[in-house]
């Protein structure tokens, strides 16, 4: 029976050589579309294990289930790769209002950015400052500045198609704000959340204190856009309304955590490494469906379906699921250095980091102008799916420490629009997935890896 | 200070003609971002409003309420145009259950499809044959069915990659079985959802009875997926249960409604008349956001952007609401007949009723062949928007009956995957729509139709 099996698995293989590519692709939409597992890996990832913030309880968990069922895949090798990571907690809920005179107050949501300090426990009130930037706050200078509050309030260009360049345009002050107005004197910094949506959740987010010494170190908080509009009209009105807010974050020690990895060994160019992979961490307000639960259950669905359609890899493929992307990359850069270590070949790392919506295209990192003219020849096995974008670009923060002049480093792109709505708040949530859109991301994702395999990057 | 004023809308106007056409839809598209009215006007008509059968108050009150919104664009003209419509309504809440046993009972979620009779007061009791189609149907004849309820259980083809074809392969189970089932002599039909999700809310539309007399006609109902699920499962386990339900769904007379006209006259061929519209009328269990509320107020808006910008334009320009798109097409229907009383050459029709998701392009119905080609080299133009699809394909309901030799007809194509999700069920409301999703349909939409004006359709 076993022979017969084997002798069966053969003949399936090489009728899947004898395939051209355009029935490959097909095979692996259809096994995506039908027998996806993508959607109820992420189920169980969001709902019965919930956030992932590195050092918690639910990145441990989500570890130790992405393991187990990268286990039963029957792939050659899954295994932990050990990191160290930062670990931050949030502490009791924010608490925050404007006070318009003595007495008379206005609640807001505001959440405290990841990094951040608590505010004392009485919690800090100060009169409020609003700039557009950080060039702004230079030009106001400590006279205008010291002992207030700093509201950054520059809202994520609206006019922008892509919504990571929005972003990309805005970030700078949740991430560089609070370090910045320090140098003024600021007492505290609130920043408008990265949402393009009027809406009342506040979006956490990274903030870094660079290189200031901890008792430099100010309370950095974000508020919903709602409340940034209530705020910016209310000191349109009252240069002296003072601002209340208390949070209670703090930094812990360093604890231990994973990488988790799973490999089909390569055929014919076990040296030649080609990774596919997402980040395992998420912030802790949503369960990090999007951001990027997603992206990790369509890695691990890209070597399941191969699998499952009888594909046997040329070359190594490897799920990477990376943890701590969101406040510290240790991850991606612990992998990278191994990978260095051991002398592994990387020729191609895809990461998915961009939401679970329907798939766009790719944007590649590499040095080698002529990638991205091999990959758009590619472009009309991809047309009946309606992936149409393949452009130089970004990568992805994960992959970006394996870096170096051959690899060709690529992020999965997926549309764009709702991906703010939801990034790094609390309805970045499962209900916010469309099972759909996320298996079309896995089976684009699997038929670019399929390509790179069987053709390479030269 | 009126001279002055025209003076400078005549400067704004010659500024304009000297752009470039990449000028002129970055000035769109920015515009429809920025400053777009078509989100609020949807909010207006799905939550003041509300759903807008034909012949119902909601139909009423959205006519009314367009009307004073296209009035205060300062268009030439802007008018309704009588129609007479269908009237049918549903009663009160449909209600359903699994019989395994008597006494023992499992209760469903369903509804009556539109143009559906009711049940019996009492409801209809009856064993259930299962079928996947109506050749199936055929195949098992009189003797299998008589008596029955017939349960058609087809799925959509989850592999389908535009959800409109998986619509299309499935939904003669609820077009036409109702009138197929009957031939047999079965009692009552209930149809799968045409839904591609698994979920509890039965999704209504259309049934038709074709040249049956009325003493012919039996109920027709959806059931949600996840009950057909159930039902299934059950009939597997045993044959004999039953299935009750009742239904108070009523064909009233035909009552008075309209179609919604505004209009840009042409500077040089004002007999060339150019389309865009959407229906405005909706199924009733939701508020009928994305079918049709977004294509209405998108085709609201590509009038009031282009006017905005500045745009002059050399054919006449109409935004056409549509009645009775989903139970008769009297308002298309209409629309075509006096458009050819009165000799008014239509060169080109676009319609939006496909959800407002990301735009992805246009399809294109026309006999002329080249048309395709030269919308095509547009392409390039379209590129910064991610929008990429120009095939030729379908039209638009609505715009079908002003089909000849000569007149293009387009259908806005946007991404289709969630469509059905919400589709004729109470969830396809104003929640499910985002804003920069509408509105970038608002902006390729507006682009094609500058396109088409400055450069005809020959």
């Amino acid at each position: 029976m076993k022979q017969f099996l084997f002798v069966l698995s053969l003949l399936f293989a090489l009728q899947l050589s004898a395939q051209t590519d355009s029935e490959v692709l097909d095979k692996i939409y259809t096994t995506s579309l039908k027998e996806g597992k993508s959607y109820s890996w992420l189920d169980h990832l969001s709902n019965q294990i919930g956030s992932r913030l590195s050092g918690s309880l639910g990145a441990e968990l989500a570890v130790a289930y992405t393991k187990e069922e990268l286990d039963k895949l029957g792939l050659d090798k899954v295994w932990l790769q050990p990191v160290m990571v930062p670990k931050w907690v949030r502490g009791a809920p924010e608490f925050a209002y404007i006070e318009t005179s003595p007495g008379k107050t206005t609640s807001v949501n505001i959440c405290a950015l990841g990094g951040s300090v608590a505010t004392p426990n009485a919690g800090v009130k100060a009169e409020v400052i609003e700039v557009k930037s950080i060039d702004e706050l230079d030009k106001l200078g400590k006279d205008k500045i010291a002992g207030k509050i700093v509201f950054f309030n520059r809202p994520m260009q609206a006019d922008a198609i892509r919504t990571f360049d929005a972003y990309s345009g805005a970030v700078d002050q949740r991430s560089s704000g609070a370090r910045e107005a320090v140098k003024y004197g600021a007492v505290a910094v609130i920043v408008r959340s990265m949402n393009l949506r009027l809406d009342n959740f506040p979006h956490t987010g990274n903030t870094g204190y660079g290189d200031l010494p901890p008792s430099k170190h100010i309370p950095a908080a974000a508020i919903s856009t709602n409340d940034a509009e209530v705020l910016s009209g209310m000191l349109s009105l009252n240069k002296d309304i003072k601002f209340f807010f208390r949070q209670n974050c703090k930094q812990l020690k360093d604890v231990q955590s994973y990488n988790v990895i799973g490999e089909i060994k390569g055929s014919e160019f076990p040296n030649e490494y080609i990774v596919v992979g997402g980040h395992l961490d998420s912030w802790d307000l949503g369960d990090g469906s999007h951001d990027d639960g997603a992206g990790c259950v369509q890695s691990m669905d890209v070597l399941r379906v191969l699998k499952k359609i009888g594909y046997k890899p040329k070359r190594t493929l490897r799920v990477v699921l990376f943890m701590n992307e969101e406040n510290g990359l240790r991850g991606g850069t612990e992998y990278a250095k191994v990978a260095k270590e051991k002398g592994e070949n990387h020729i191609f790392a895809l990461e998915s980091d961009s939401g679970g919506f329907t798939p766009r295209g790719f944007s590649f990192d590499t040095s080698d102008e002529t990638f991205v003219t091999k990959a758009q020849q590619w472009k009309p096995l991809f047309e009946p799916y309606l992936v149409h974008q393949f452009v130089k670009g970004y990568g992805g923060a994960d992959i970006g420490p394996l870096k170096n002049d051959t690899i060709v480093l690529a992020g999965f792109v997926s549309d764009s629009q709702r991906y703010f709505d939801y990034h790094h708040a609390k309805i970045d949530a499962f209900d916010a997935i469309n099972k759909r859109e996320l298996e079309l991301g896995t089976a684009t994702m699997a038929s670019m890896i399929y390509l790179i395999d069987k053709y390479g990057t030269n």
